[in-house]
């Protein structure tokens, strides 16, 4: 990213916190410091770092003064001015004096408490809302050059899923096939790990176990779900195999969650309400019989970060914008027996939907 | 550790909410939640998980329902009541549930805006305060047991710092040297490294570079930061070192950091207040006149995390008590030029302070 890059972000951030009525947007290190400026503290401690992004005005960034010297070498620090804060100094009524007394705030969702806590405390008449309930869109609409990064990444989780329908599933233990997902992920260019589900039989019918000591047999469904970071953007995979040749309701399963991921990929399209498509991938399942087996929602946001807003889910009435991309995944998870899911990355465009991974989505035999 | 260390625990941080006039305490996932219940949920999501404990009663703990088996599977589960809650649901609205409309809840620090904002909008009566301000010595004092695993990881650093007295410093880049620690650290037990600070030469004069490209030359003082978790405890030593033969001046600020830090460790012993510990390394600086080159606080706590209460720094009234573990890192940084900084963990005994790292403090020439 350039300077410019951050600058325009810098300045949406600014006309979306007046349109949402804020006085302005407090953001502490992690990925929306990262995407706003393109600073990465070396550690996220208890001494506070924040950007302070008002409308019309150059951003601030408070610092602790040891970190002042890497915050001025952030990619984006040249369109902000940057000041520190000394051990032994409030670092909350530093940030008070640049505040208004009574201006309502959006704080970035993983802020501190103990900073949100200590800003109360020093402007006890502002007003705090989370960033993701007040600006859901803040990150959620990917330009060109985004998409573009999160489809590379997409096509390295697709050349890692390819890679691992090869490596010997039977007798090695989840653990094993885990480690070889990570190190594939490294291989096609990943910086990053953030998953390497591999839940097998029984564990599969757990949607978040990751990955144990269980040695996989013959016989096994094996839900595998893998990603992390690539240039800076998400992988999220989901595929389910079978270690030998399924049976008839193993196939029955699998063939209803693709079709519910089908579905909901298919119901993809500018204007359409989040939860719709959730609905709809419960539908076809529902419809199977097997509803109260898909017990998450369809889907997540993805982009500096493996799982942020847009949420496919009941209740989230935000409508599709074109450059939003989320993960589509219904599953059917069968408590002690196994679980399915199928997972593809995806983005609106102005025509519908387009997949950010392309790999077959028909159940692989492994052995 | 077992189920009745985590009972202990649990009992413990009840009885301290309820002499610190608290209705409970609140936590999230990291450290205080392993520390508590050994608890570390696959990813830490905007999904809440939230651990309530409350005088006199069973703790629970409420998790995303697709976490549920993950949780129960925590060493301490089996002292906790878990319950689920569904993607739809609002975790808040049940947490609210279980909590006293107008109690005073301690927080742990790192609980994200998102969730503590949650809180507020579901139970606007509470009130809540960061859990290291109303319980800082909730983990500070370490029992005999923990204080063995933190002198384990000492030992790892101590025997890292040992071999890498041995590798090439000059011609090669601060990120191989740093690369060569990391290395070392887990070879020598730990599971996690944190932190490997190379800061040669002018780089040296900021106290939180981490390692970046410069190539070390003949006649560079090399800063050397290294820690991270072993057996989940942490480790964090810096010594100062010398490319070649030093000069006058370079030996005069090593010998005086030296003696801070010796001054500092000698004032170590139960009932002094911690900022005391801080006056007595920063008196050593000022008085050799570097007073103005000493920018940071003298030493923070250690224990599941490599940073955390106490701090010995000006304010921090709060007394040492026997079992407290803390770094004691005086530094002097001379801008353009190089720095300077010697640390140990250090506990503190019923009889004055004992070093859980052991390593010489004298400048080390390396070539």
């Amino acid at each position: 990213m350039m300077q410019e890059d951050y600058e325009r972000r810098l300045e949406r951030a600014g006309r979306a916190a007046a349109v949402a009525g804020l006085a302005g947007l407090l953001v502490t290190p992690g990925p929306d410091l990262v995407w706003l400026c393109g600073y990465r503290p070396p550690a996220v401690t208890e001494r506070l770092t924040a950007l302070l992004i008002e409308p019309g005005r150059r951003a601030r960034l408070l610092v602790p003064v040891l970190e002042q010297p890497d915050a001025e070498q952030a990619a984006g620090a040249g369109v902000l001015e940057v000041s520190g804060w000394s051990d032994g100094a409030d670092p909350y009524a530093e940030l008070a004096t640049w505040m208004r007394p009574e201006g309502r705030y959006g704080v970035s969702d993983a802020t501190w408490a103990l900073h949100l806590l200590g800003l109360q405390r020093s402007v006890p008449g502002a007003a705090y809302a989370a960033l993701t309930e007040v600006l859901p869109m803040l990150r959620a609409v990917k330009d060109a050059h985004e998409v573009a990064r999160l489809a590379a990444a997409g096509a390295a989780a697709d050349a890692t899923y390819e890679k691992i329908l090869g490596v010997r599933f039977e007798g090695r233990r989840e653990s094993e096939v885990a480690a070889d997902l990570a190190r594939l992920l490294i291989e096609h260019g990943h910086s990053q790990v953030d998953f390497t589900v591999v839940g097998s039989g029984p564990n599969g019918a757990n949607p978040h176990h990751e990955a144990g000591e269980r040695v996989i047999e013959d016989g096994d469904m094996v839900v595998l779900d893998f990603g992390g970071l690539k240039d800076g953007y998400g992988s999220d995979t989901s595929r389910t195999v079978h270690v030998g040749e399924p049976g008839a309701e193993e196939r029955k399963v699998h063939d209803i969650v693709r079709e519910a991921q089908q579905a909901a990929f298919e119901a993809v399209r500018p204007g359409i309400a989040c939860q719709e498509v959730d609905r709809v991938a419960r539908r076809v399942i529902k419809a199977a019989g097997y509803g109260e087996y898909f017990i998450h929602r369809t889907g997540h946001g993805i982009g500096v970060t493996t799982h942020e807003p847009p949420y496919l889910v009941e209740g989230e009435h935000l409508p599709l914008v074109p450059g939003m991309c989320f993960s589509i995944e219904p599953g059917i998870y069968l408590p002690g027996r196994f679980g399915v899911r199928i997972e593809d990355i995806v983005t609106c465009t102005e025509s519908g939907g387009r997949r950010l991974n392309e790999t077959a989505r028909e159940m692989a035999v492994v052995r």
